[in-house]
């Protein structure tokens, strides 16, 4: 059953490097408010903020083999994502390894468990979402899968699906969708601006959005 | 039972400021180690350091309606403080409620939930101490109330209370004891200056405080 | 019981040097992948990198009277490993603490428990691994003992063990091993910078560990 | 600051009764979905159902000194709330104290902390609700109080509330709501048990409570 | 896009309580290591062993307005398998539901979320896996959907996939592999039932399974 | 370094069933309050009550080859005690192993990880105390080590200390204290006797432990 697929299909690269640019909120919010991997996954370093095209990664607890055949299949623009069969927290990745995806032009990391070496990372400028900051090593002698759908931090990831992280955490937009996904996400930052300004200058989103009345229906009371 | 409760009393200004300066952990050993948020509240950026009145705001899980509500009733110099009435991390406030608080004079979010946008809000200074980073948004159906008396994090908090946060946490002092407490904090910071001098100077707490005698009698063996 | 071991044994100072240098991750490894605190263990500020020599204090729950007591045994160099006898975040180190440790010439603490003042201890450069940032003020009520063997985050601590934490999180090393173990350390940096270089150009670990043939055997499949 | 309040009102005991036998759910239903205290707090065997009037006990981290004072406070049909002043997941109460507690006419105790014993105390039938079973001693060295206002794994308690507990949790009802919060939910019971015949009949939530058209104004499709 | 699917595809209900049979821990197994629910997903009561087809339902958080629609999508041995979209631990469900939920013959829930009325359930021996036990009431505002493709406990589930739970946990079973993994299962359990009596007799998995070798050539030595 | 020692010392089999008898919390009291493993491990069946040697086997994470191996060094009245590597709840032990285990003799299985087949295992009544129920299945690849010191849900275990455990949990009894520890707490089990009964007719524990002066001398105020 271990299996590595090859072939992928990607998202059009003017379209991740757009969602990139919106950012994980307003993606999510722009194809439904769904998406969202789960808050335990945290970036090593503030401010970074990537999209790419998901290459997934499916692990075995305590065995990161499988990351040396996962980074050959990287293309420039990918992001690995990775979650073992089995919660564990153990340091699947660190300095080396992300030499090497650097290489291939991965773009970072998604990974439901730990990362090591994070101060060199960090100095690499190579961004990591990760469940934890755990040094501890891992053997080389279970096989897992690449490219294969899995869930990572319980939201499913497909490969090729374009993965959207920043300070917010990560999101997961359908490669199939990632167009629209674009399109709407524009909108709603062009939308939002215009309510910024109002908001800036004092105005107050009751009266921007209208809702006294229906406030007022539903029974609150002022007193 | 949802309700806005318009008018509530609060500490004076020169107090709420002489709080913030001496910080959480002065003002909470000050009132006889009480007061302290639970240590999930960590602030979502290092260094800001606030004291404020409190607005309160009870919100169901998930819905956020009550935000828009609230801003209305933030005076300048006030603090949000959010809790939702089951668990929740869902991400309830980003950078626009954020832009309509500062409007108001809002000096900060304290919610025992989620937060989005922390990128934003960090370039904004708008400072946040939740329990999660969370994109994850949420809808406007449900009523809630604004400045009634409510747990946030394990602690109670009413209407018009001081809050302090700052890199250590999140600190409440009834709004009845705000003078007093400041008095003592800042009577404690004084000693403290004088002991930090001599510690700096190599003198043990052992014989600063007299300790030896005391843990002599307890049983203490030296080998 | 409750006891106080005044002299205990310290390794080479150069050796000491030598690990603080090459980091967790690298003397987790070079040990044979043992040693590792939990991942609970977290830095207050990044970037600090230190190793020195476990001065270790068992607490009662709540009450840090044994700290000061600690803090005369503690030599130039040292570090002091803390941990509750039950489950406890409370704030049992603060500024004034880190000045007293830091005028006997301590490097840090590593704590099982909750620190406070993280902005003064970081504004000091004391470095501290903690499971919580917690205001909570203790009591000195209760005897605990200082150079006694405990376990701190899962780990057995001897007194005179070298400590080495860094971003990565904290690691042991037992005294009579830290020569051998920085030497395997430093043998392994060499090794891995080789292979760095060969990454950074291109080369992938599949080929630079000749994985290929094993992978196959086990029966990975490319499709 | 450390006091014991002695007297304290209670509820009527018929009042006490009656939401006994309805139970947590539909005791916090019927006073508008408030009161549970949160999920961490478990029973340590199933099948208690029991109702009372809370003598409140806040006790520091460790230290169960208090408990014996409170147990003095103790009257006939009231139930033990205890809170640490800090998470604490210690043993604070075993089987001598239950025995002490049932002599008093005790019917429970609440606790956000440890207990011990559990096999004693399920065969003398003495119901806990609490956070964990955990046999680790505590000392008794520093004060709290009984019967004063605090917070109960989230929720606000008042001396004399009424507490009600089962399976299913921990409820809180204010002392001056229980007549009628009992009258709501005993009339609550009755059109449940209305609509549990037709449910049982067959018949669908959908259309006993005409959903419907709700659920298709708001966009449902059938596919 | 909330959306109700009133057609799936079911599993032969043979194969379905075979797969009840064998239990979780052997279809897990069987089928490669693979479809387990998060551990956080407990019985109820304990000895449940139940099989059927997941009527999957994506829930807002605090709202169980789906429920309702859920359940006339119920089939005679169906089993309801429902997620929230984002992390809750409300009570989604109660006794009146499972009188409901009976009444079409569904065997039990699987909810990443909380329940209710845990003893009346129990009586009415209707099992449910949950996260928690928490009498919070919910709200019927937001729409979800049934009977799409959902992650629960993170594991994905397709409506129609065969689940299986015990008091080992939850696994899912996806409808096209039922049979084969029944097979695979049922031989299984064969072979353990013949190792099963020589390891009563005494004799050592170590031989049973021929491991000495293997062992020593991996390096272990007995001293 | 993987290694098997093959003859450990074990207690008296009088002592350790003397401590079977006097059960967890007594022990741990009679021994000072120390030796407790962490509340996160329960039993999967209530009112089991053992005391046996301990054969400590560390393991990696999801890798249960050393199972078999360990097996083969219990003898009569032993418990297996088991920690991995870095934290992990897969399933490393079932049916088949308890039939092997309980064919040596041993008393009962104490894991920081998960078990599998708990419904078989409670038939057998073979008691295992863990910190996940999870039927995740584990691999046979990498070598531990039986009968060396570990450290097990944070306590320090020698191969051959004496583990007692029950429904309040795990303790451990160093060997060569055991004999002591038993008389210590035969004492102690007396003697709270007659204040079981002093407490069962009405008298306080604040009269029985004389507190009122002390507790007053304190400051505790009556109001």
């Amino acid at each position: 059953m271990p299996s590595v697929v090859t072939h992928i299909e990607r998202a059009e690269p003017s379209v991740i490097d757009g969602l990139a640019k919106v950012g994980v909120a307003t993606v999510h919010e722009a194809q439904g408010r769904i998406g969202l991997l789960g808050s335990r996954l945290r970036p090593i370093y503030a401010g970074a903020r990537i999209a790419g095209s998901a290459v997934t990664v499916s692990v075995p607890p305590g065995d990161n083999w499988m990351m040396h055949v996962a980074i050959e299949q990287v293309k420039d623009g990918d992001i690995l994502v990775v979650a073992p069969t089995s919660p564990c927290e153990d340091g699947y990745f660190g300095d080396l390894l992300a030499t090497s995806a650097i290489s291939r032009g991965c773009r970072g990391l998604i990974i439901d468990a730990g990362v090591r070496d994070v101060r060199d990372l960090t100095e690499m400028r190579f961004p990591v979402w990760s469940k934890a900051i755990f040094a501890q090593g891992t053997v080389k002698e279970t096989l897992g899968s690449v490219n294969v759908t899995l869930v990572c931090a319980g939201e499913r990831i497909e490969p090729g699906d374009v993965i959207v992280a920043d300070d917010d955490g990560v999101c997961v937009v359908r490669r199939a969708d990632a167009a629209a996904v674009l399109a709407e996400a524009q909108a709603r930052e062009a939308r939002e601006t215009e309510k910024r300004d109002r908001m800036a200058s004092g105005e107050l989103g009751l009266d921007i959005y209208a809702m006294r009345e229906r406030l007022a229906a539903k029974g609150l009371k002022y007193v």
